[in-house]
């Protein structure tokens, strides 16, 4: 028998409540062991819920009750969910969590605490929701080395701009509609400014390349300034606008490059295909090629899938399980995205013709004196920025090769 | 120190040695323990092979040997290859393959042994070549009630699929084409008529619901009959011809009906995008939704990164690993395709309007008197035939909604 406890009584935690209690036998058989849930810590009460008499809203409880094998925190952020964390493993506990802020900014620290007690601190369901990615790039893909990972991250940019691109709706209008379906927060900063994504490209490269990333390493740039414009320029090219996270590594020296910006995606590339709320990670490795996992990316029913499947991992070995493990970071660990060269979409106004670049047909609604260009070679920002001198440059992205 | 040998030094064994050769210190450290490649068996020398100094031409140094912990069987098929496995793992060594026939038809019996004698019996490379897909089902997903599986399982046809597709080359030309890349085998039959994807459907149904399914329960029908009419009769109703093995899971009796068919899949679904020689397997869950994997189903480097990753598995824990494991089957487990509705594509000729349907827009080689139609709503396959008295039926196919 492993009591479970779960931190937050969200749209996450009351879905891991809900995937425990459905497919509770199925399981336990799996685990070959009881896997009863006992504690949930919320500051509210669920008087109608059916977990109404599992409510707790003291942590010490749970803290100080030695039946508690594992605990689930679904309360995001960085502060008490810290504090919690750190405590529990210190009290000798498993500790699983969706959290991507708090494995992006203290992942290292956590795991050395649960290697310290022999106990496990798992986070598969902090990138991708439900998709399995951090464990197969661990187990399946371990006799590889990999050389890059490149995603579309996060739901809803990916709803944004599929709206844009599928039925014409302004960014503003696809923002709006977004926050109708409840696919966007009511402060949507941290998914359409990139914070999001780029917490998820920090686990996905300190898992992948080994040493710990953090989001002030990764330049991140979101979506608010494509406009329809943009997107019918790509059009022209064959191409669609996709919000990226990428993290490549240098084989000289190891160094890593993370970032997240809108790039040109080609229309035959997987990504581009990935629509709606969909989440899609490539990871490339030199014996495997090219590998792409692709599910719904957020939700309460599939990212509580993935939680719940560590909780087995966790339950079935009640030690600590180096599956997802990373070195300390540094300044040494990343290298400059001022280094990689890629072509690029430029859209400007004044100025004469881009030297070396092809212009784009125009778009419907494009203002006046503005032209949009695709350069014919890979560059590397300071050659396209020379390039670019003498124009008033509205915007500027990669083209993903 | 973990020996190893190989059975079979053909396209997937001298890959595994050469990634363990490249790869070997990467792979020891995660491991926390020395691989060593110590024999491959083949009845060919190697001389100007790096390996030469391996080869062995008797199974039984291998088989005597106690040093040799685990036996990578890459020789393909289910004669010498069965007894070679059951021989390994009698002496106590663990087997990792990427011979899907094999664990199509024997995997029950050889896990069981391989119970017995506290070794391993792995597989991922058995299906969709690197692809990372059985582990993941079984961890990742593990708190799932698994619904459905639906894959392009097979590059061979997706690739000659494609090329019809994109390049409105006949079957035979791309078949010709195919052969002359190396996609597909001088006699192609078990690509073409579906057994190698049959055997494949088979792995994912039993590891996905639990008891063995055999291919002899797998109504198999390959792509042959499939015409450049049928490919522009599908794109003029917005949809691409593919080669699916799907198993169905009944919720009412857990019984599964699994089986391998041409399909009409519509273009903005992520399996019509899968192209070329690429495979892609769809996992519905109760809690995850769809979740699919993409990559190279095949291919020598590819397969031996999951070869691999089983190897570094074995080797870790020198014991049973329960990952990958199904009970006894019987023809209790399978329920009748017939039972399964779909809506329908059918090119005919002679006969009346077909009721209930629409017909498709002409291809610009359809023979003179025949006709394509979709029809408007499921039907079991009885149902459709009844509708289609009075035609000859060329070709039927089911359409994935």
């Amino acid at each position: 028998m492993v009591n479970v406890a779960i931190l937050g009584f969200g749209t996450v935690g009351s879905g891991v409540a809900e995937v425990i209690h459905k497919n509770g036998q199925h399981i336990s058989e799996r685990v070959s062991n009881q896997i009863a849930l006992k504690y949930i810590l919320d500051i509210r009460d669920f008087p109608d819920s059916v977990f109404a008499d599992k409510i707790v809203h003291d942590f010490s409880v749970i803290e100080r009750d030695p039946t508690v094998g594992v605990v689930v925190e679904t309360i995001g952020g960085a502060t008490i969910a810290l504090d919690y964390t750190r405590r529990a493993l210190l009290a000798g506990k498993s500790v699983v969590t969706s959290n991507k802020e708090l494995v992006a900014t203290h992942g290292y620290e956590l795991m050395q605490l649960a290697k310290e007690k022999n106990v496990s601190y798992l986070f598969e369901a902090s990138v991708g929701g439900g998709i399995p990615i951090l464990k197969p790039i661990r187990t399946c893909l371990a006799a590889n080395e990999l050389s890059e990972i490149t995603g579309i991250l996060n739901g809803t940019t990916n709803y944004i701009l599929t709206r844009m691109i599928r039925a014409g709706l302004s960014f503003e209008e696809a923002l709006r509609e977004a926050q109708a379906n409840g696919y966007a927060e009511r402060n949507p900063a941290a998914d359409i400014e990139g914070h999001d994504a780029c917490r998820k490209i920090c686990i996905l490269a300190s898992l992948a390349f080994g040493r710990q990333i953090s989001p002030d390493q990764v330049p991140t740039e979101g979506i608010t300034s494509i406009t329809l414009a943009d997107v019918e320029y790509a059009r022209s090219a064959g191409m669609k606008i996709k919000l990226l996270g990428r993290a490549i590594r240098r084989p000289s020296d190891g160094k890593v490059c993370a970032y997240v910006a809108p790039h040109l995606v080609r229309d035959e590339s997987p990504l581009a295909n990935v629509e709606g709320v969909f989440n899609a990670i490539s990871v490339v490795g030199d014996a495997i090629g090219d590998v792409m996992f692709y599910g719904q990316g957020a939700g309460k029913l599939p990212t509580a899938s993935a939680v719940v499947a560590d909780v087995m991992d966790a339950a079935k070995h009640m030690c600590y399980l180096k599956s997802n493990c990373w070195a300390a970071g540094g300044p040494d660990v990343v290298f400059s995205q001022e280094e990689i060269a890629s072509r690029w979409y430029a859209r400007v106004t004044g100025g004469a013709p881009v030297e070396g670049a092809r212009q784009l047909s125009g778009a419907s609604d494009a203002a006046a004196g503005e032209t949009a260009w695709l350069t014919d070679e890979a560059l590397r920002p300071a050659e396209v920025r020379a390039r670019l001198a003498g124009h008033e440059v509205k915007n500027l992205y990669r083209v993903l090769d």
